[in-house]
């Protein structure tokens, strides 16, 4: 989606360095340091506007949140949101996770989170999508060994090929759920997508997984 | 679902024993020998009324079908669908699927199929299911090296499970696909449930795994 350009970002990224962190390849392996507390790290790949990480943070405090998402225009929004809801375990990156090991160390995450990554639906696409076995061996190195990935969709063909791909990976399936909204949970926090799709009578996918 | 006594079933079955095989256990290790080939050999697991499986042997000529149901009542309708379409690379089997292994030698199966397989909803009838793990084991004994599992339902639940399952047994899923109507199909050959509940807008699932 194309997003109006928002010429004010720089400044407002700049003014806002305590919480979305510039050259944040420099605290790889020292993220606990920056919230200054041993709970563990949480990481959101591609946080979009921010609905469901601000939302965790607000209902986790016992949980440091990372929310990570390259495109400068969409994530000063959700720098909004988290200043607005005055949250103190919340960073946010405003960076392309092509390699999460250069942001993060071994083990150093307790639970990644990818919630209605884009599909990329052509096959010659394939390498792009968030559960393609590049972006698992990501995963598997920078997560603790109880490590999950919680993956959330309302897109069927890449919920389909993610369960084969985690299972060709080795990972561990805990949970699949195949209508999220089946029945309310409270405790669900849903992204921007999750509530227009769900809304729109769209079923919505989930998956647990480990190492 | 309460099916008619059929006091006639007796007669029918004995009449038609070239067709619903008795003392199924004999056969053990011998299959192809009363098929008169060496065609592979292809289970369905709860064959009922028979649609499926017949459906199946007419399409495929080149393999040879067993389909067991244990409901005599019902298989004698799978029998007279069989009788119908004259073919005659199927076989029936009026048993109890307790144990395949007493009916099939190791690496005598080349693909079996559980189609709208009974869900047993309750915890506490996990083990009932087809797709619980003893049943995994059974297959994996019976079903040669590049054996195939394939599982269609309409039970949300019962599929969420068994792709747990299947990924807890160490298969490999080779396909999940959450709604096999969403693309027409036409070599799909839809069993009685099928047909009805896709009809009603019902979601089909549909896995394909191996050991």
């Amino acid at each position: 989606m194309r997003q109006r350009h928002k010429p004010w970002a720089d400044d407002f990224l700049q003014e806002n360095s305590q919480l979305i962190v510039p050259n944040a390849m420099e605290h790889k392996g020292k993220w606990q340091q920056l919230f200054n507390n041993d709970h563990p790290i949480h990481v959101e790949v591609g946080t979009g506007k921010g609905q469901y990480i601000v939302g965790m943070a607000k209902q986790h405090p016992e949980i440091n949140f990372i929310g990570i998402e390259i495109v400068k225009s969409i994530i000063v929004t959700a720098a909004q949101k988290a200043l607005d809801a005055e949250v103190d375990n919340l960073l946010l990156l405003n960076v392309d996770a092509a390699d999460l090991r250069d942001i993060f160390a071994e083990n150093e995450i307790a639970t990644i989170y990818l919630n209605f990554s884009d599909p990329w639906p052509k096959n010659r696409h394939e390498k792009r999508r968030l559960t393609y076995h590049t972006f698992l061996e990501q995963y598997k190195e920078i997560l603790d060994p109880s490590g999950k990935v919680i993956f959330k969709t309302d897109n069927r063909g890449l919920f389909e090929y993610s369960l084969v791909s985690f299972n060709a990976f080795g990972m561990n399936l805990e949970e699949v759920n195949l209508d999220l909204h089946a029945i309310a949970d409270p405790l669900n926090i849903m992204t921007e997508y999750e509530e227009k799709f769900s809304a729109k009578g769209q079923v919505i996918y989930r998956s647990r997984a480990s190492f």
